[in-house]
C-alpha cells in the first residue's frame, strides 16, 4: 500500500487515504520517535493533504492512538461522550466505558499495548501524551475545583491497573466478573479522584 | 557461581548457597515455567539441600520473588509488618510500604519487572501467584468480611497501576509528588478495598 501510494502521489479522501495515512504514521513514529514525528511528515510518507490527517484522526495524537497503540476507538469521541453526562456519575460512566471498550476486544489489545508500552519509549510518550492531554486533562479540567493534572493521574493509575489486573495479568476473579459489579467497586474511587477530597 | 557449585555438590548453608540457590532458581524457572519448577529441582541444580529453599527464601514463591521478580524486599517480612498495625490505617500503610519500597529502586525495577511480566508467561503467573495468594490474600483474609479475593484483586489493581504511572510511563506530576501526598489520595481508596462497601 505505502510504495504504491508513493508512486501515486496525492490522491483523494477515502478508506485508501486513511490506510495509506495508517501505514506511514507507524513507519514515521518507528523512524523519529513520537515527538519527533510531524503530521507533515506523514501526510508526505502517505502522499496525501495533511489536512486528512485532521479529517481522519483529530490530529497526531488520534493518528498515533489508532496507528500504534491500535485503540478501538477515537479518543476524541469517549471525552465528549464522558463530559456530557451528569458529574456526579463521571466515576462510574469512565469505568463502565473503560470496561466496554476493552472487553470488545476480549482483553488481548489492552494487554498488546502495555507490551508496547513497556518496551519502546515511543509507545509511552505517546500514551502519556494522549491519556494527559487529549482524554483526561480534558475531563478533570471541567469537573476539578483544584489538582486537575495530579487527579488525571490518579485517575490514570487506577484504570490502568484494571486493566493489567483483568486483560494482562488475569487476576480471578477480575477476569471474569461483570462490568457492573467492577463499576460498583472502583466507580467510587474515579468519582472521588475526579471531583472529591484528595487530601 | 553455578558450574563450581555443580562440581563441589552439596554445600553448607551461607551466602555462597543463597547465591547458587538464587542461579539455579533463574535457569529452572526459565526452562521448565512457574508452576513446572519445584523446590526439589533447583536446590537439586544449585547442589544444596532442599530445606534451604525455605530457610533462605520461605518457599518456591519467595525464591522466585528474589530470583525472577527480583523484588527488593522478602514479601514475608512485608506481609507480618501490614498486618499488625491498626486495620483502620491499612489502607495509608499499604500504599505507603509500597512507594518507599519501589522508591528506593528509583523505580526502575518496577518498570524491568512490568516488561518481563507484560513479555512471558511464567513471570506472569509467578507474580499472580505472590501476590494474590502469598501477599494480600494473607492481608484481606484476616481483615475483609466478605469477597476477599475480589478485594485482592481491586487492591492489586490500583498498586499496580500506581506503580505504573509513578515508575513505568512516569505521568507529570505524579513521578515527583512526595510520598505523603500521594498516600493521602490513595490511602482512602486502598481501605475501602479492603474493609468498607464495594457493592
Amino acid at each position: 500500500m505505502t510504495s504504491d501510494t508513493k508512486r501515486r502521489g496525492r490522491r483523494p479522501a477515502g478508506a485508501d487515504t486513511k490506510s495509506a495515512l495508517l501505514d506511514a504514521a507507524r513507519e514515521v513514529f518507528t523512524e523519529q520517535g513520537y515527538e519527533g514525528a510531524t503530521v507533515r511528515a506523514i501526510a508526505k510518507r502517505a502522499g496525501v493533504d495533511p489536512a486528512m490527517v485532521n479529517h481522519w484522526f483529530g490530529g497526531k495524537e488520534g493518528l498515533f492512538a489508532r496507528a500504534v497503540l491500535q485503540l478501538p476507538v477515537d479518543p476524541e469521541v469517549i471525552v465528549n461522550e464522558l463530559v456530557s453526562g451528569e458529574v456526579d456519575t463521571l466515576g462510574e460512566r469512565v469505568v463502565g466505558r473503560f470496561l466496554t471498550v476493552w472487553d470488545s476486544t476480549g482483553g488481548g489489545q489492552f494487554a498488546a499495548l502495555i507490551r508496547s508500552v513497556a518496551g519502546h519509549q515511543m509507545a509511552l510518550e505517546g500514551l502519556r501524551d494522549l491519556f494527559m492531554n487529549h482524554i483526561f486533562r480534558h475531563v478533570t479540567d471541567r469537573v476539578a475545583q483544584d489538582n486537575s493534572l495530579f487527579r488525571a493521574n490518579l485517575v490514570a493509575s487506577q484504570l490502568i491497573g484494571l486493566g493489567m489486573v483483568r486483560y494482562v495479568a488475569k487476576f480471578d476473579p477480575m477476569v471474569s466478573t461483570d462490568i457492573p459489579t467492577v463499576v460498583a467497586a472502583v466507580g467510587p474511587t474515579l468519582q472521588r479522584y475526579l471531583t472529591g477530597s484528595i487530601t
